[in-house]
């Protein structure tokens, strides 16, 4: 499997979730926390991108610069990127953008309108940002009208182009057909958005990979529209059981979200799906009934509850021998 | 697209989640529900199988035999079944379960352990059941493995034998490998039944599919451990959006789910996330901004909001054409 570069939006796509409200203190936060992470790429701002804070898409809590450059300071391998849409966002804004630190810009468009992202393309490039072409409602094109507007990206510069499944409307087959002529026609790296509306943002983001995509958006707990974005922590959790080799951190994508989102979400009245635990019990290949004796043996000696249901799946342990968990606690204990 | 029969398990699988605390006028209620809404197969019962009520397993609310009697009267179209665990329940369990108008019996094994399934296949084909053979936690066995017991319970007399994803732990390209080896070497059917615990159980359903499995296992709202099974009602409208003659009912599987058992799961205290009004987007393919409007248009005109959300999808309507909903709900009330 090659290199999977994660995007996590949860500071831009999942700030649609909480009106924009994220305040500079929660991106430097979950910043922080995603970086600690090793999430590669990390997009903040308004969910409708640079300038995108009107009273048509809602005012943001805090001035997107602000937000930028606290990202940026707050960052210390993860590089930052803003979204921008051509009709809302201008060049002067990606201006500041960059002044502020952000290194990445996603430039969207619908996906029969790539034409109108030509100078923000060029210009950001310009500017040194690394540039995404983001070409949105990807089920709305054939494949071979995706190709047609993402070679318009290529050729005016993106370093990367995405097809984008914003309504999550795609099935796998719609996924492969459209990231696979991509990776055949285009020269750049290809990557996939997902929304979770089909319950198919993991599996098609798996049908992406195998496809040839090698970026890879998620947010943490999937908070986004709809259902949600790509859980991030389930993309590293499903790409480590895949067998890319170790690059981002299980645990602590999974304390991002648990111990530094949701407090954030619950202060905006907002509550994820308790996807973690569940998710480790499939990553460890266990049943469920062993995760109330795993925190249990947890709490009893010192270790986390999350190693000894990995070590209980490596262990092959089946229902009827939780007491088994008690003895691999101890044992990690004792390491 | 083969012909999927679908197999409900709310009342079986997803009665861990109550504490098999369902009464016999709520499985009397949701088997209605789920017959109402053309679903194949219907199992029932305590989520340990025929004499799962026990000291151990936690007691069933209501006498098995009585909520297997009530199933069988409620559905006009689908197959009552039963499940079986070799080791929990016994032939005269299979006798009563019989009596009482089951149709359809899974009996189901560790992945390694198809050998004590040969009584109760073997008895069971006698008194006239439809026999299911269910390798669990098909995880711990490579392909090669997953197909030798597979054999020993096709050569028993099963009529379908399942590959079942007990923990939620496989990738879709371990479904494939599974489902494609039996496919090729069995005579009968096949199944699989996953859970959501990697957020795969649609993208490994369709993976199944593909492979060529015919038999697919659901519940409403993905009611069951872990993080649930596939949730019935997306079974449903996935398998509409990939092509299959349509043979469930959509609406009514989201209402079976919305209207039926959610307020049953809410008298146990137990909330499921609200995944329809998303999976409508997805299945329409519009962007969530709609979903708000095409509530209001359809109380304004009296028509289902749904039937909007699907129309506006096939109209390609994109963002910021929200008002078009109403022109369309008006048109749907004038039809």
């Amino acid at each position: 499997m090659s290199n999977i570069i994660i995007t996590d939006t949860t500071l831009r796509d999942g700030s649609h979730s909480v009106r924009h409200q994220f305040s500079v203190e929660d991106t430097r936060r979950i910043v922080e926390a995603l970086d600690e992470a090793q999430i590669d790429i990390i997009e903040v701002g308004h969910g409708d991108g640079l300038a995108g804070s009107t009273c048509n898409y809602g005012f943001s809590a805090a001035p997107e610069i602000e937000a930028v450059r606290a990202a940026a300071q707050a960052a210390k391998r993860a590089k930052i990127a803003v979204l921008l849409l051509p009709g809302i966002g201008t060049v002067p804004d990606l201006v500041q953008a960059r002044e502020a630190g952000a290194a990445v810009v996603r430039v969207a468009t619908h996906v029969t309108e790539a034409d109108i992202s030509h100078e923000h393309i060029s210009e950001a490039k310009k500017m040194g940002f690394f540039v995404v072409g983001f070409l949105m409602m990807a089920h709305r094109g054939s494949a071979a009208r995706v190709l047609e507007e993402a070679k318009k990206m290529e050729s005016y510069g993106a370093d990367v182009v995405y097809s984008t499944d914003s309504a999550g409307a795609l099935l796998p087959d719609g996924v492969r057909e459209r990231i696979g002529i991509l990776r055949e026609r285009l020269s750049v790296p290809i990557g996939f958005h997902s929304h979770n509306n089909l319950g198919l943002a993991i599996g098609n983001s798996l049908a992406a990979i195998h496809a040839g995509a090698t970026y890879i958006d998620g947010s943490l707990g999937g908070l986004g529209a709809g259902a949600g974005n790509t859980a991030t922590e389930m993309l590293v959790a499903v790409l480590e059981r895949a067998g890319q080799k170790k690059k981002a951190d299980l645990f602590k994508s999974i304390d991002a979200c648990v111990q530094v989102l949701h407090p954030v979400l619950e202060r905006h009245g907002v509550r994820l799906p308790a996807i973690q635990d569940p998710m480790m019990l499939g990553f460890a290949g266990v049943y469920s009934s062993f995760m109330l004796h795993a925190k249990r043996a947890a709490k009893r000696f010192g270790v986390d509850y999350r190693s000894i249901i990995i070590e209980a799946g490596r262990r092959e342990a089946v229902g009827g021998q939780e007491d088994w968990l008690y003895e691999i606690a101890r044992e990690l204990a004792a390491q």
